[in-house]
Parts: structure tokens; C-alpha cells; sequence
């Protein structure tokens, strides 16, 4: 289990990108038969993906989703539009196939990893891996969610499951949840950190209505000021304000990222959890890769403080890691292009063509 | 071959959506265990979908890419940034699984029909559908492109392939071209159908210099002008100020339509020719999905125009039907959605949650 100095070690040991392996990657792309960056973003992705495992020619047939489930003392206070008995069932419904996310994984061709960090009940379902935490944190209307040993030892859970996905063989994960009550927790995290007013950070989740909707921003702004972590600590962000699906998650980004295996980003919930990895430790963003513009208005802001753009914007907000198997589809797409597109050469599109193009590259760089 | 009377004929037989079947699909979406809308646009493409088949399960195993190649008697003027070899070059290409939509079809396993409809060359290719209206259109800068007729022909030519598709069995369909010049054509279409001033829907396309650029404005600007076709007559419009290329993706998405086969439009061209099918018909317009948003300036206009949302936004500008794998792909996973997700009954979700979140949603409508 980590505490704080053999998280500090272990982040410091993140490698950084590959960046002889991303200009070849470029190199490449510039040779293939098509006008200079006329596929865009799909010719990014590649060169990015190139630098983060080393590889000029990559490819992602072995495709995982690690869904970190926990419940959050805040559904007492009415938040959610769901009782919190349905983060058991459905996380039970995410082994048999069910659900959102099993079902586009099944339809995609990806496995699932579904972890218990802290659901409130007891149960026997073997499919689930057991790492509860605890049963449920404790409600941040009233107190700190979890302590910050709590905090490590969920971010040592996710770490495992992204290093068990490394040491299976998986060549790019993604990173889901299912918690009721999540986007309570997340929007307090994201407004401690980014300094944005819960007005802007908070939307409905599932679809609370308009009671539950102003409670819970009145309850974040109150938990902020009350418990008033340090914005620059964010394990003890992740403490006072957190869920353990969210501190899992984050750790989950980091092992990706010290393992250099690329890490997809879902919705909200793990947007928020994506940026409290990059804050611990700013190089994990360079192994992530954002699938879809979530409906959740905070998902936004998080994603532009990573840095990073989503691919589409379906108006999802599901969650589960619902976006992840579509994003893995156009990942391995892009990594198709970089490798089996003809060059100039072997489209038999003659110099001038290609001299002419370049040229005008240049002036309009 | 068609004349006026039996087009229109023909585009006055396309079937309405079955808006019964469409209510079904939508009872089914909100039985799902989810919060009711929370998979987005994923459920409206899947409850589109069942409009267009008349059915409430569907999946896509057999996709096809119609790419109709032509060339463009404007390009002598310096509008294109490759020279009108490279239209024979890819064409050819497409054939062997070369460029980047083979690949990408290749690798996402979707079939390729190539259409020559007006290429400037004489070759011998088997693999190419050899339906040459004429060598390349005339120069735009000085006439009209084809008669009324040669644009009623090549019309002919893509309904007779999107009726081959669905008569060999696809599930679905994209609009994809290649044809050097063919972004000079699409926005004089677009400005004249639309009344949009060139500034404002001419890009650089394949990456045309300052100099070119502005030719390819002022080119544009003169021909709608001097030709002044009707703007309500779209096949007009199209016969002064198109490409082969053009015209017949406009058949395509008319005999798309007519058949009940769900079409996939790609990027600028793609969108210019499903408009000019809008125009022609407007009930055509519901059986297309609108893949990416390109990065040609002219194609939100355009989308908008058709009251469609692109699905993705990758930056892509290379057309030849490059966006349309990936959209297949998202529309598996809607249907898929549709037809094996879990409803709250199976997922053991009580009855208490599902009444709870149907009057929060019934609140915020």
C-alpha cells in the first residue's frame, strides 16, 4: 500500500513520450498519399500513441475497461436521482453484460474489470473484484468523505488494476465507475481544484430534479469552504471531497501512465479523476486520450485544464465507461492509417505532386 | 436513364419514416436501465434507424463506401493544390485497398465500390465501375460544367448504385468521392443554392495556396453569376456549377432513400451532394447520418442546412468517404444498445427508482 512519499516515487518514475518515436511517427504520416494533416486529429492520435509505448506500428486488439464502483455518503441528502441500492445492481448487471458499458464492450470486443472500492452493502457476486474500502464514504455535508490513508489505499487499488491490465497484455484501457452520487463528489473535486464556482461545475448527474439539483450545489460550495483542503494537495482534495471510485480512478490513470500503456477517458466522472492524475503527476496526461464530450456542463472545463480534446460529443452521460469502447474503435482506426496507408511512392503519386503540396504547407504554417 | 418527369416520379415514391416503429424504439430506450436519455444521440440514431427499416432490432454486418470519381474542368485554373492525375492515381488505388478509405475500410471491414463518372483519362481498371459521363466537365470559369442532361445522367448513375447496394444486401451505406477540384465545385453549389456568399464557404480543400485561394473565390463568385441557374432547381444548379462526382452522390442519397437504406454522408462534398438530394427531395434527408464534421468551413452550413449533427469531430479533410468506418461503427453501437441493453426489469431494478427518475424527467420537460 502507498503512503505519500512512495506515491511521490512512484510518479517521478512516470517515463515521459517517446519523442524520437513521435517524429518518426510524423515522418510517416507526411509520407502517406493524402494533402499534409487532412485526417486531422486521427494522424495525432497515432503520432501521440507512438510516443507513449515506444512503437512506430501499434495496434489494440486486446481492449480492457476498468470500472471502479463505490457509493458516497452525499446520497443521503438527496442529490441523486437514484437510491443508492442501484450502484450494487448495477455493478452485479456489469458482470453479466448488462448495462450500457457491457453491452457496447460485448458489441466492441472489450473485456471488463469491475472493482468494489467501497459499495455500501454486502453481497456474494465472485465476477466483482473485492478492494471495498469501506462501506460507503462518509456524507461531505456533514464531514470529510474519507481519511487521507483511505484516499492512498484507494489510489493503490486503481494502480493494481492498471498494472494487472499491463501484465495481461492489454494495449490500451479505459476508465469507468459507477457510483450514486458521483457527480456530486466529482463536482466538488473539480471546483476545489480549478477554483470554478459550483454554479458552473454542477449539473443534474442522472437527472436530479430541481430540490436535489440546488441542494447539491449548496452542499459543495458548503463542504469546500468547511473542509477548505489545500487545492494543491489533491490526495487531500480527494479526501475531504472525494468518492473511492474517484481516488481509484486516479490511480488507475497514474499506473497507466508509469506502465506506458495508453488510458482512455470517459465522462465526467472520470474526467475529474483524469485531472487529479495529472495534478499528482502533470505526464500522466500524455498517455490519455478523451473519448467523448460528456452533457455534464463541468465535463468541459476539465477536459481543456488537461489539455485535451474529445473525440465526439454524442450528449452522452451515462457513464460506466460508456464512451470508451467507440473511442477505442476510432483509436484503432488512426493506428490502421499510420501503418497500412500507401505513401506517395507506393500510390505511384509522382514528385511534383508532392513538392508542390509541401510548399504550400510551408507558407501557410 | 431519367429525364425531369421520372425523377421526379421517383423521388415522390420515397417512403415516409415509420413513425410507429419509431415509437416503439423510443418505449424501448426508455425501458433501458439508464436514466432516461443518458446515452444521448446514441439512442436517437438507434430510434431513427428503426424509422428508416421499419424495424425495432437492427444491425449493420454489410457496409459498402460508393467512391464516385471525376474530374473537374476548373481545376486548369490553379484552384486545386494537386494536379488532376492524382483523381486516375487514387482511383485506381481505392481498388487495391490503398488510400485512406480502403484502409480504413479495410480495417474496420466495409466494402468499396469505385465509380469512374467523369474522369479525365482513358485506362483499363476492371475494378472500376466504368460509368464516364464525359472526360472531366467543362471549366466553370468560362461555362457551364455538363448539360441538364449529363447531370440527369450521372444521377441516374448514383441511384443505380445505391439500388445495386441494397439489392446485394447492405445494411448501410456511405457517400464518398474523389475528384481533384471537387471543393471548388461544392462551394459554388452551395453558395448558389443557399445564397451564401463564397468568403464564406470556400476553404483551401486539398491545401491550395493564398493565390489559388483567392482565384477559387473570385472564380466562384463570377460563375454563379454568369450561369445564374435557378436556384430551386438543384439539377440546374448542379449541370452550371458541379462535377459528375457531385451529381452522382446526389443520386446515391435519392436511391438510398427510396430504397429505405440508411446513407452515411462524409465530409464536404458528401454534404453538399446530400443537400442537393434535400433539395431535390426533402424526405431524403431522414435516411442520412452525418458522420464528421469537417474541416472545411462550408460543411456546418451545409449540415445545418440539412438540420442534421455531425457525429465526430476529428479535424478530417480528406473525404473519398474516410469518415463514414467510423460512423458505421458508432451506429453499431446505437443499435446495439437498442436491441441488448438490459430494460430495468431484467437489470432488477426496482420499480420505485424507475418511477422516481420518469417525474424528474417529466419535471424538466
Amino acid at each position: 500500500m502507498l503512503n505519500a512519499k512512495s506515491l511521490t516515487d512512484y510518479v517521478n518514475s512516470i517515463p515521459p513520450l517517446d519523442e524520437s518515436m513521435m517524429a518518426a511517427a510524423h515522418a510517416r504520416q507526411d509520407s502517406l498519399a493524402k494533402p499534409p494533416h487532412s485526417l486531422g486529429r486521427l494522424e495525432d492520435m497515432a503520432v501521440r500513441f507512438s510516443g507513449m509505448t515506444g512503437k512506430l506500428y501499434n495496434s489494440i486488439p486486446h481492449r480492457r475497461i476498468l470500472v471502479f464502483c463505490a457509493d458516497n455518503g452525499v446520497v443521503s441528502e438527496g442529490v441523486a436521482s437514484a437510491p443508492q441500492s442501484v450502484t450494487l445492481a448495477q455493478t452485479i448487471n456489469f458482470t453479466r453484460g448488462l448495462t450500457g458499458v457491457g453491452t457496447l464492450a460485448r458489441h466492441f470486443g472489450c473485456e471488463l474489470d469491475v472493482i468494489d472500492v467501497g459499495i455500501n452493502a454486502s453481497y456474494d457476486c465472485p465476477a466483482v473484484y473485492n478492494r471495498k474500502i469501506a462501506f460507503g464514504t462518509d456524507n461531505i455535508a456533514t464531514g470529510p468523505a474519507m481519511t487521507y490513508a483511505q484516499a492512498l489505499k484507494a489510489i493503490s487499488v486503481g494502480i493494481e488494476f492498471a498494472e494487472k491490465a499491463k501484465e495481461e497484455g492489454c494495449d490500451i484501457i479505459g476508465i469507468g465507475e459507477m457510483g450514486v452520487g458521483n457527480t456530486t463528489t466529482s463536482s466538488a473535486i473539480l471546483s476545489c481544484i480549478t477554483g470554478l464556482s459550483p454554479e458552473i461545475t454542477v449539473g443534474r448527474g442522472g437527472g436530479v430534479n430541481d430540490a436535489g439539483f440546488a441542494r447539491k450545489r449548496e452542499i459543495i460550495a458548503d463542504a469546500i469552504l468547511r473542509e477548505a483542503p489545500d487545492p494543491n494537495d489533491t490526495v487531500a482534495v480527494i479526501a475531504a471531497l472525494g468518492g473511492f471510485d474517484i481516488a481509484a480512478m486516479t490511480g488507475a490513470y497514474i499506473g497507466a501512465a508509469k506502465n506506458r500503456l495508453p488510458v482512455v477517458i470517459d465522462g465526467y466522472i472520470s474526467v475529474v479523476a483524469a485531472l487529479c492524475a495529472a495534478r499528482i503527476a502533470p505526464a500522466c496526461a500524455d498517455y490519455m486520450f478523451a473519448s467523448h464530450a460528456s452533457y455534464e456542463p463541468g465535463y468541459l472545463h476539465a477536459v481543456n485544464a488537461l489539455g485535451l480534446k474529445p473525440m465526439f460529443d454524442l450528449e452522452m452521460r451515462l457513464g460506466e465507461g460508456s464512451g470508451c469502447p467507440i473511442a477505442f474503435e476510432i483509436i484503432g482506426g488512426a493506428l490502421a492509417i499510420q501503418e497500412k496507408m500507401a505513401t506517395f511512392e507506393e500510390a505511384c503519386i509522382n514528385d511534383d505532386y508532392l513538392t508542390e503540396i509541401r510548399a504550400d504547407e510551408r507558407l501557410q504554417r
